[in-house]
This record gives structure tokens, C-alpha cells and sequence, in this order.
């Protein structure tokens, strides 16, 4: 089937109503410090301890921000509501916006209690400071998955906060989330009715480790989110937890059919040494499993596109998400193909990530 | 475009003729020492080492092994050439038979000048031991490419005979080779008009490292060849050596609409970083890598695997391999969708490969 056979979208310019998926609020000042419980508290410097950072130097124009995103106070891009709603929420039609953040305690590999300390502050920061300010905003539970039970208890704590709704894991490479050792997360997150997200770390790698450079290394990521679904899958946690609802945010998805081809071909052949896991992997990533659409490739012919659809088998697994206020910003009206079905645009804008998030009730 | 508007090859059961890009001649008994010089061969001992083994164990039926490979007197699969002509050469129309090997000494973490040794003994046991015995076979020069201008040296000493068609680097995790430090090797390439092939080492990692399981490592290995292949763009390969050839083996091919999509789009930002890369991505690709098909997966709606060629952008980038004697060997009758295109399964099957390696005036 073409694209063309389709009806397609009167104009581009408007989007009708909008989920944006992946929107990335800062840390600016620090009044993220009056969140903080002490002992940290106390050893945190602002000019010393900065977070994780990616290890490469910036190609790109205003390093990871899109230049126009810096609020005139020169903080961190995200740092800044009223310019994130002026040049966002209120540009666009967006009717609710997941707040993603950045700084990923589950990525820190050293000092695993000061992660959970870290992670505590930023759910409360998150939620004094952005959800409490606007009904849109929808927000992520931070942990340090690296002590699941004290994971476990923080998704309890703060989980049950009616704007919450998912639980934040990074994409890392040094180590596999389908383990049993990080089961009580999403048990965690089952019982408190929450998603659970990945979205890419600061430490991810790439099968070669860090490439020499970034647009190797930012090419090539993609692989992480893709070796960690492996592991849910083979690590039983579909299985184990059916009711489970993961998104891969930020994962790209067009590798999704050579994944599902290549995983299930494997898993015909080499299912003895997992008796645990009982369907073929694609139909758990079907079933259980949403991604987001930035970064959205710009592919010559949109028939191809929409081709991987159709491979994919079935038009619900993507939710739009725009990355704002990063420089691979995606907007709106410009990142799906403008000769995509009215139907799929509103299904991949808006309606999927209604279902997916349980949102039903709020519009 | 549909496959099924198109004419079908007759059967499935004749193939024409076919040139297996990947048959793995594997060291049986001990007369490889034959071919090792000093102070090397004292320094071999078959019950110590052992060369570079997979770490997992097999949860395959017969190891690495087709079972039915393995020859009576128990040595390894692919060590007897009688087997291999009557199990395999003679039993398909098979005119070329690319041999591959499996001890790639351009993999070895330690003493590199063992590892140079090690290439130069295998080179001779080769031409000795199989491309000596059988027209039909061409060979793989081996190197170590840790000391790349040994390597450049070795493929000018043994890249002139006749049968040798292909330098061999193996898909590792450690480095990239895309590096400057290795272009010696693609020089040494072009001047002996030799393609360089890219086989699956023993060492190869994903963006997870090495995962707990066999079939999480296997699902996911595909990366590394990913990574390898946007290396060789980023580092300038393919400009500098616009006569290169380069041939990915066993990396399947379905993850390459993906790629290339997401490489170009990324080169559209980022390319003030790497300003030596004059061309998108994909056009160095598709102008000089090929790609071989073992392990075809299966899929269901061989619709979706024909759209991915037309994807690709052209029907020459793919050529038939079996892998054989490995567990996940493919038979030449049966890896390709009996709906293909009778003149696209030729091309797969002969054509592409005559093309790439040059064979028409050997025919």
C-alpha cells in the first residue's frame, strides 16, 4: 500500500490536539538544592559536581540546546517554564507534555545511595516546581535503579502523585535491565498503574564502545535501546508481568523490523536455553511495547515509511514526541510525513499515547 | 511494489549456479604447524592454545557445529575437504566458494607480533591446504591488522595469488576501523585489487557489552558491523579509497534502511564535526559496500523483505552466503522467498557477486 492510495492531511501547519511525548525540563538554579536531604545535601557544589555528562564536545550550534531554547538568563535551556510554555506548550497544540528530564540516577555507577538521595529530591523538585505550575505537565518517577528495592519504595512514595506516569530508566551499556535483579521495578510500576520509559543516558555506548566521534557515536546509540529490549524480553519481564507498558523514547524505530525478524529467527532456534520465555519476542514488543518518534528520520520516499508500518504490524506502537528544548528538536507540524494519513497523524500525535498513558480521563 | 507481481523463479529445488560468499575452512589435526615459522611453533601447543573462543556455551545442538558437519574422525566441522566437496560443494551448483576461516589473528588483544605470525602460517596453510585442492575456491588474506603496515606487507606478499579475492577483518567491539591508523591496510587492498570483508569475530560485543545469554548476544551482535560500517564513513575510508570494496559478512542486511536513513540525517547536522566526508553516507555505501545473506531471516510477508530492497535502492548490494558448517548454516534452495524474482534471486545467487569480486574472466 502507498501513502498516495490514502487520504492525506489537508496542511501541515496545524497538528490538531498534541501529546509530546519527551520534553526535557532542567535543572537551572539551585533551588534544586532546597530538595535535597542531607547527608547530600551537603556535598553538592554546584561548580563541582555537575551531574553525568556525555564525554564528547559539541558539533552542533549551542551545544546540546537548541540555540533559541537558552533562556536570557543564560541557564540551562528546559530551566525555564514561562519560555518553555510560550515557545511550546502555547506554540503548539499540546495538550499534555511528559517531562523526561536528564539527570538519570539509575546511570550513576558509583555512590549507589547518593543516587537514591538525588533521585528522592528531583521527584520532589519535579513536582513543586513544574507539575504543580501547569495541568499539562505529566511527569517521570526518578530512581536509582541499581538498589531495586529502594527503587521499589521511592515508585510507592511519590508514584501514587496524579500527574506521575511513568517510571525514568536510562539507556546504559554497563549493564542489561531485564535481569532479575531489577524485577521489583516493575513490579513497582505495575502496582502503582505506571509506564516505565527509557530514554537515552549520558553514558550510553555503542558496540564499539565510544567511537571516536559524536556523530558516530550518535548514530550508532540506537543499538543500546534495542540491546536492552532484548534483554525484557529474555530476561522473562514481559512474561512475568503482563500488564507491564514499557516506552522506548528517543530509540528511533525504524530498526523495529530487522529486530522483530532477527530476534524471533533467533528465538526459534535457540528458545532451549530460555524455557522461560514462552511467545516469540515480536509479539511481547507488539503487545507491550511504545516508541517515540524523535528523532524522526527524513526518508526520500514517505511510501517507505510507511512501509516499516506495515511491517511493524500495526499503527499504535508510535507516540509523537518532540525532544524540546535539545538540538534535534522535532516539531509538530514538521516531523511526520506531510503525505502521512490524517488518521495515522492523529493516531501517532495524539490518540496512541491517550491509550498508552491511560489519559482517557483527563481530556 | 509487490513480489508477487512479478514471475516467480519455476522451483525452489533448482538454484542455478551459486557462489557461496562464506564457507568456513576450519584447522582439523596439527599439520597447520607445518606452516608456522619460529619462534612460533614452539610456542603452539594444541592442548593450550586454543586460539579465540565465544565465551558462552552452546545452547545449539551441535556447538558452532552443523551436526552433520562434523566428520568421522571427530575433528572440527569445515576441517575435511571431502566432506565439505560432497556435503556441499558438489551438492548444490556452488561455481565459487569464498573461504572465510575463523582464526582471525587481527582480533587478538595481546602480542601482536604472535598474531602477525599466526596470519602469515595461515596464509600458506591455506593456499597449500584448500585453494590448491579445489579451483572452485577463492581465499581471505589474513592479517593483523593491530600492526597495519605488517599487514599491508603480508597482503603484498600472498594478495598476488590467484585464488586470494579478499583481505579478511574481523567484526570486533575494541577499536573501529575506520581509524587512520589502519588505512594502510585499505591501501595495500586497492593496490593488490583485493576487496576487504568483514566476518564476525569471536570478540565481537554489542552496546550492552556481552549480555548473560547466547541469543541476546546473537539477536544483537548485528551492531557491531553497524558501528563498523559508520566508521569506515566517518574515518574517510570510502573518500580516500574510492576503489575500495568492502563486503559486511554476516551482518545481515534488513537493519541498512535504518542506517542509512539515520546516518544522512545525522550527517545533515553534524557534519561540520568530520568535514573530510564529502558524500551522504548512504551513497558511499551503496556505491561501495556489499552485504551477504546468511542468516536470512524468515519473514513472514515476503512483501516486506522485497520493499526493503527497494529501500536499499538497488537489487546489487546482496549476495548469497551459507555459513556453512555452522549451526545456523542456510542451503542455497532454501534462505531466499521462493516468490523472489527469478532475476533478482540470479543476481543474489551469481550475478552480484561476480560483479563484486571480479570473477567474469573466470567463468
Amino acid at each position: 500500500m502507498t501513502v498516495t492510495e490514502q487520504p492525506a492531511a489537508e496542511t501541515t501547519s496545524t497538528t490538531g490536539p498534541v501529546i509530546d511525548t519527551d520534553v526535557h525540563e532542567m535543572i537551572g538554579d539551585i533551588n534544586f538544592l532546597d530538595f535535597v536531604d542531607e547527608p547530600w545535601k551537603g556535598r553538592l557544589h554546584p561548580d563541582n559536581w555537575m551531574g553525568i555528562s556525555i564525554p564528547y564536545s559539541w558539533p552542533t550550534t549551542g551545544g546540546l540546546a537548541r540555540p533559541d531554547a537558552i533562556p536570557d538568563n543564560g541557564e540551562r535551556a528546559g530551566s525555564d517554564y514561562n519560555l518553555m510554555r510560550e515557545q511550546h506548550l502555547d506554540a503548539f497544540d499540546i495538550r499534555f507534555a511528559i517531562l523526561t528530564g536528564l539527570l538519570y540516577p539509575s546511570e550513576f555507577k558509583v555512590q549507589p545511595d547518593f543516587a537514591a538521595g538525588i533521585a528522592k529530591a528531583y521527584n520532589d523538585w519535579v513536582a513543586h516546581e513544574w507539575l504543580a505550575k501547569d495541568p499539562r505537565f505529566l511527569g517521570s518517577v526518578h530512581i536509582a535503579a541499581q538498589e531495586p528495592e529502594v527503587a521499589a519504595a521511592e515508585i510507592d512514595r511519590i508514584g501514587s502523585h496524579p500527574q506521575m506516569v511513568q517510571v525514568m530508566l536510562p539507556v546504559i551499556s554497563h549493564d542489561t535491565f531485564g535481569r532479575k535483579y531489577y524485577h521489583p521495578i516493575y513490579e513497582a510500576a505495575v502496582r502503582n498503574d505506571l509506564a516505565v520509559a527509557f530514554h537515552q543516558g549520558a553514558t550510553i555506548e555503542t558496540a564499539v564502545g565510544l567511537p571516536p566521534f559524536y556523530i558516530e557515536w550518535h548514530t550508532g546509540i540506537s543499538q543500546a535501546w534495542q540491546s536492552q529490549l532484548i534483554s525484557l524480553v529474555i530476561g522473562g519481564v514481559f512474561e512475568k508481568f503482563p500488564d507491564l507498558r514499557v516506552a522506548m523514547v528517543e530509540s528511533s524505530w525504524t530498526w523495529l523490523p530487522h529486530l522483530m525478524w532477527r530476534f524471533d529467527h533467533n528465538f526459534r532456534s535457540l528458545r532451549r536455553e530460555v524455557p522461560w520465555v514462552k511467545r516469540l519476542p515480536s509479539e511481547y514488543i507488539r503487545d507491550q511495547v511504545k516508541f517515540t518518534t524523535q528523532p524522526m528520520e527524513i526518508v526520500e520516499n514517505p511510501d517507505h515509511l510507511y512501509q516499516m508500518f506495515e511491517m511493524v504490524g500495526n499503527d499504535e506502537f508510535l507516540m509523537f514526541s518532540s525532544d524540546y528544548p535539545h538540538w534535534d528538536f522535532d516539531s509538530p507540524t514538521r516531523s511526520l510525513p506531510p503525505s502521512f494519513p490524517a488518521d495515522l497523524r492523529r493516531k501517532i500525535l495524539f490518540d496512541n499515547a491517550v491509550k498508552f498513558y491511560k489519559l482517557q480521563d483527563r481530556l
